[in-house]
């Protein structure tokens, strides 16, 4: 490896061996660890071509991350060789307000990259809940988030993408353009790949104009399947939401603990939870005019506008912490399956009664707009062996019960070390082979994020 | 090819060499011309999977069709064998009201698609011009139309694919979820490939809900480069256009002529007409208010709003009789180049000195919203060899000013076997070769709509 040395001359970007952190050898659950024998930090989409030059020659596995805030060990580097490090590729290189496009390099952070649209009077839809993931993870990942309901995914606002490739070569892919049939489209076909077909350098992603204001709506219902059915409603009253999030009470129960602070309306099992955007705030009001007719007519107990800052910012807050409170409580294993809208109801009741009859805690909240469920599997007191052995027994029950349901294994985390078991117990074998002989026709020496997804 | 009479035992829906109609040896413009050894009309996923399977094992090659309404020669079978028509396929197996997907099957014509669901009260956003056109034939060029500023194009309604591969495998990829981040992304990569990677047998698209009313607003101007920026400007003013489409009067004009009806607005050089939907009358009046003053402020002459039903018929009969009434005239090349939204006018101008230069009459209108350009390349009294040479010098120099501009070669029809040497010149040798790599690990007898996109 210490020709490395000579692609990347400044040694303070090339660290070797035992002197690499640990964080660089694992995910942000940091259960997952692999190893490696260099580190680089580049700073051009030249010293990244040419690391994968050098790669490529020597057929040394690299491993590329940007904050590695991932859940599925997409950035272990399990195979060991080089750790590539996109964090300094950090720069907002453009912001175009005649295309409505921002160019961007893939280390730049999200809630960084937010703020300054947003300080522009532009707006990047796309809303992970994790705000220091860089933009490059988010495009690796495909990335969802609450927003998804209105905006849609990541995927969607992806314009261009500039993408080195295994042997180090440099593509460029789409552009400031709005629409694209030139071609297959290997800009959809790397977004989402984890880092196993190439990596990104750069990326062109569309903007909107930022919504002048937005209204924050909790329906309590007395129990989940009712307001998933009323969810159903909303969609088909064409109230353009932008977020439809669901939470039971005894998850609420855990968040209100974790940060203090509590939810307005006490004797509900489940809420549904909605924002609305746009500029209008009169147009706004007549949108949740319709929704409380279509709420009560579905059996919400109640229509609460969120209009106290006070209260808005406790739901929110406790929503976005629910993660969080699990966590300072136990470790656990984070799930996001994702089911057709109509089947979440049925997927959470099965995973309460899952729990009911395993004895192992499984907290479930998420995106009702889509389906997507965020499942926390609780480790709780079991000693390690108890808790691998636990958790492969529901977690196996889950998958089963999403596939049932014509679910999907993942909505938005993606699949990386920790979820390939079950995307192959999931998928089709034909799938897998066909997605392995796309990797190998762009990576035949199979050393870009080597065995990430599948084997 | 006797072979394929045990494949489908029925001689009717198995036709050979001489018996097969000219119509299925080419394209909708019927220029390029084919051949083939045999024509079948497989009615099951079975039957299209055991054609392939005989295919593949005696390497013939396949092409695959649905309306044939395309414009590039993609359903030109150039190399001979079999030629795969879907058209029977056409059945709407589904509408599922609770998760807004329908699942059709790939021959289901586009505009019996668009009545059928609407009956339901749902809504098919996607609207290519072609309504004849089939939703396999959609998929397959991800066709976009007039309502992609406000909706997207096919690719963000293909919410799942049945596809049966070069082999006869058949393969499932996503369904009826909304969030997909579980590994490669088949799915979009099977989008827009032009039956080159596979032959869709199903397909789940995404519904939405009707909205209840549309209004029209045509805005005139003195001159196209100040209607485009204009465009811009409703952009950034939020507005939410279904469609925003540019015509100039020159072009105008001959669809005048052609339909027998004229626009209510006469003292202008380009027209900007825009469409706004939604379900509430008064909301949509208050975004054409906003829209009123962003006009005049833009330059706008006049903003007519087209209340009267027959001047609304008017207008867009005109505008859609745009191409008929070119080729009314004289045969036309057509292309869909697609350029940054803010070079439109530049792109137009250029086309406007060229035609000038040349004397190649083209005849240009389009997209507005999404930079979307359709340019009628008119062959007048020109012989053969006078129309081949002058259309191969006006369209290299259309396409370099486009990749100069950084647009693409196009927008919604696809490359097929017309656009491949525009493709070939104004992308990365390495695109391609990306795209050749692809293909051949899914294709790696290359019997698929060989020899289309790329050589």
């Amino acid at each position: 490896m210490d020709g490395l040395n000579c692609v990347i001359p400044d040694s303070e970007r090339v660290i070797f061996d035992s002197n690499i952190e640990e964080k660089y050898l694992s995910d942000t659950l940091g259960r997952l660890r692999g190893r490696a024998e260099a580190l680089v930090f580049p700073e051009s989409t030249k010293e990244v071509s040419d690391i994968m030059k050098y790669a490529f020659e020597h057929g040394i596995p690299v491993t590329p991350r940007g904050a590695g805030t991932n859940l599925v060990g997409s950035t272990v580097p399990a195979d060991g060789g080089i750790v590539l490090d996109l964090s300094r590729m950090n720069r907002v290189l453009e912001i175009d307000k005649e295309t409505f496009t921002a160019t961007v390099e893939p280390g730049v952070v999200l809630e960084d990259f937010q703020k300054l649209v947003e300080s522009e009077g532009l707006f990047y839809p796309p809303d992970p809940g994790e705000k220091t993931a860089t933009i490059g993870g988010n495009i690796s990942t495909n990335a969802g988030g609450m927003r998804a309901v209105k905006y849609g995914v990541t995927r969607d606002y992806v314009r261009g993408l500039e993408v080195v490739l295994a042997d180090g070569s440099v593509a460029e892919l789409g552009g400031k353009v709005v629409k694209d049939s030139s071609g297959l489209s290997l800009k959809h076909l790397m977004i989402g790949s984890e880092g196993t077909l190439g990596i990104i350098t750069k990326a062109i992603v569309k903007l909107t104009v930022k919504p002048q204001t937005s209204l924050s709506v909790l329906l309590p219902f007395d129990d989940l399947h009712t307001g998933i059915r009323a969810v159903l409603n909303v969609i088909r009253g064409n109230l353009d939401p932008t977020a439809i999030e669901f939470v039971e009470k005894k998850v609420v129960n855990l968040g209100e603990e974790y940060v203090g602070l509590s939810f307005p309306y006490k004797d509900a099992q489940a809420y549904i939870l909605l924002t609305f955007d746009g500029d209008d705030t009169e147009e706004i009001y007549k949108r949740v005019e319709k929704l409380k007719a279509v709420a009560e007519e579905s059996g919400a107990k109640d229509v609460l506008l969120l209009e106290d800052q006070k209260t808005i910012d406790a739901v929110w807050k406790i929503r976005g912490a629910l993660v969080k409170a699990v966590e300072a409580k136990s470790e656990q294993e984070p799930v996001d399956i994702v089911v057709p809208i109509n089947k979440s109801a049925e997927f959470i009741e099965y995973i309460n009664r899952l729990e009911q009859e395993t004895g192992v805690q499984m907290v479930s909240f998420g995106h009702a707009g889509d389906g997507n469920v965020h499942l926390c599997v609780v480790r709780g007191s079991r000693t390690q062996e108890q808790w691998e052995e636990d958790r492969r027994k529901v977690l196996a029950f889950a998958y089963d019960k999403s596939s049932e349901l014509g679910g999907l294994t993942s909505g938005e985390h993606g699949i990386g070390l920790s979820k390939k078991k079950y995307l192959k117990k999931a998928t089709d074998p034909l799938n897998l082979q066909m997605m392995k002989q796309v990797k190998l026709s762009l990576d035949p020496k199979n050393i870009l994020n080597a065995n990430k997804i599948f084997d």
